[in-house]
């Protein structure tokens, strides 16, 4: 077994090591405050406020309605670039806007009416919303819901999984690719090849993926995902959402939803739609411009550190934290929530009988710095790890901080009571 | 026949009279600037700089997550509570997020699954997009799909709308309160009363009317509505769009597209989809924070100058923009293509053999200060009228400097290319 000592002295070293440790420099941090929630929330770039208040200031401010021709769809068109750069595939394949929900349900409900296609498969390891607007797609389209409930709500029982998308060929089907509670993540190439035998769409859901985990959406065979952008790519407070669809499929898309911006010729004012042959095609409204204006600045942030460096990075924190965990948490009432190694995304999920005290505890001591990291029903504190803004070190403190709080029972100060958003 | 002075002299003794002259310095300005597009996307107020510094660099940049609960939520509430003032209605009848065009859908395609309806009516008037959705909602739905082209772009027939609605009970009925061209304006309340009467739904697009117009829209028995807020309500490039839905229908409004948000308890993260019983149904997916943020302040301004006071200079200003129109502009080949004063909403178009060159002379003059107001195709003019922040004087201005551009045929050192947005 080793001491705290030992894990602290292997903080530094790591930190010292690590070729993304100036990265965090780019990112606006207080000195009392250890933030491990960047899956729900990631930072605010300083370069963000310079760039927010130039869209506001002088492209609204000043030049007004002009702004459209100068800055606004160039913004929408960079923002597309530089996720695709990410994503490694093309720009004409990402659509930035709107929400995650609508942008799954424009989706699903295009292959849905599409008459291809008789069931929708989904597991109770993806987002629950995303289970809503997929059942009411089924009902609406007398379409199959095939709902699989695993044993746990950790892993995936991927043969089952397998199994289904086999008997079930004409499926779309509907995965988160890192689950939110547990942090699991699937063999995304090998299900994608497997629906591709099968005649199966599988729409993905990125949000707890992207920016976090290197994906090559070409090279491993995706055809069609949405996520969000507020989580690892930092984005800020609900920054748009994004559809991937890959090239080849785009053109046989028929939404269900038309609009404005989603017309070849949207400043012609037709009467008459004809929808754009481009991925432009998912827009329906006026994009949302001060809260997409915060993408580039933050995606180059990401593109400069490069995804694959960060996915790196990413694996070592996780290794470092379960030997942590291993060694100085699980004799103390803590349990693994997570996977292993091979089969995680980017947040550890741990629990303990007093998981929502301990959040409390965490999130309001009486003396020292503060730690944010969040919970969710019904025991999960989960970890982010944000391999660009934080280190090692910051791991290390967490878990003393963890060892103080249940040696010292320091989560009976707390009652409780719970806010709106935990 | 009056002369250009005596028209000044008027415009400066209106200004003088104005109870709303101060309202202009609550926004941003360029001495070198008049801007007369308003109805496309209305001026930054001062104070949402700082509002949205403090939602950026504090909310989002020092409390991160935490300011969910401490005030986002509030946010979402008090932006609802802010419209609801100006539409004298209750805030639990308002919802804000998303596009207009979503909005839209999902209010016309929530009556439509409902199978009460077999006939959506709607117009030559209507924004071609509002058209588009419709006619897809029609055809999924297997909705007869009524469209009345009226015998030009400037007036509705009022006698043929009134009369397919009697002939067509159990209708859902589509109309902009406001047109986007002619400006025109309908007979809401009596078309709202007669709706009633034959068991018709009226879905009003109110983006070219809302803070312009003083809408009572219970006292005259609005039911559905829905319209942008960066128009006249200067919420900014994309600020989120807005549902209205009377407190009696809310219930058994039947959402086709769920959302995580939209649960009654968004935070169980329950498998099973609850849909809110409130106004929040319409929600689904992360409220766009920092497009949202900017709308308490601005729709603040307006309650403080009173929608009320807003639409009588509103009359005013069109008024004495239309004395100088007979005196100066009709024999200079200019057509007023607007209806009269009892009929128009808050922009006034015109148009010129060389309507667009005309706009290019205004937007770009070789001295002197420049002009913004918007083109839509195939030649109108559209002349904004925005009581919070434009003078009499101005609209004087504009008039003297279309007078100089004919009368030197100015619009000659133009070319008759278009950029993306006009």
């Amino acid at each position: 077994m080793e001491n705290l000592n030992f894990f602290k002295k292997k903080s530094l070293e790591l930190d010292k090591n690590d070729s993304l440790n100036n990265f965090r420099n780019y990112f606006c941090s207080e000195s009392d405050l250890i933030y491990f929630d960047g899956n729900s929330l990631g930072r605010l770039p300083k370069s963000t406020i310079d760039q927010t208040n130039e869209v506001i200031s002088n492209q609204w401010g000043r030049e007004l309605i002009q702004s459209w021709n100068k800055h606004w769809f160039k913004l929408i068109n960079d923002t597309a670039i530089h996720l695709s750069k990410m994503f490694q595939c093309d720009p004409s394949e990402v659509f930035v806007g709107e929400s995650t929900s609508n942008n799954l349900y424009k989706v699903i409900d295009s292959l849905a009416v599409s008459k291809k296609f008789n069931t929708i498969i989904t597991d109770s390891l993806n987002f629950p919303s995303d289970i809503y607007i997929i059942e009411e797609i089924c009902s609406r389209n007398n379409l199959r819901f095939e709902f699989l409930k695993y044993k746990n709500d950790i892993e995936c029982e991927i043969e089952l999984l397998k199994n289904t998308i086999q008997n079930n060929p004409n499926s779309i089907i509907s995965l988160s690719l890192v689950s939110y509670k547990s942090s699991y993540c699937y063999p995304y190439r090998a299900l994608n090849e497997l629906c591709e035998k099968n005649n199966c769409e599988l729409v993905w859901d990125l949000s707890h993926a992207a920016g976090a985990l290197n994906l090559n959406l070409k090279k491993d065979k995706f055809s069609y995902a949405v996520g969000c952008t507020y989580k690892f790519l930092n984005g800020g407070p609900g920054s748009p959402a994004f559809i991937f669809v890959s090239k080849e499929k785009i053109k046989s898309i028929n939404l269900t939803i038309r609009g404005w911006f989603g017309h070849s010729k949207p400043f012609n004012f037709d009467l008459k739609y004809e929808q754009s042959d481009s991925i432009e095609k998912f827009r329906s409204g006026t994009p949302h411009i001060l809260s997409l204006s915060t993408l580039p600045t933050s995606l180059s942030i990401t593109n400069k550190a490069s995804i694959k460096k960060i996915d790196i990075k990413r694996i070592l924190m996780i290794k470092y934290f379960s030997e942590m965990f291993d060694n100085l948490l699980v004799d103390r009432g803590f349990v693994y929530e997570s996977p292993n190694l091979k089969e995680i995304g980017s947040h550890i999920s741990i629990s303990h009988n007093e998981s929502w005290r301990i959040c409390k505890s965490l999130i309001k001591p009486k003396t020292g710095k503060k730690f944010i990291l969040d919970y969710r029903p019904d025991r999960f504190l989960r970890i982010a790890i944000t391999p660009l803004y934080s280190s090692f070190e910051e791991l290390f403190l967490l878990v003393d901080r963890l060892i103080k709080i249940v040696d010292f029972n320091e989560f009976n100060l707390h009652n409780k009571s719970k806010d709106v958003v935990t």
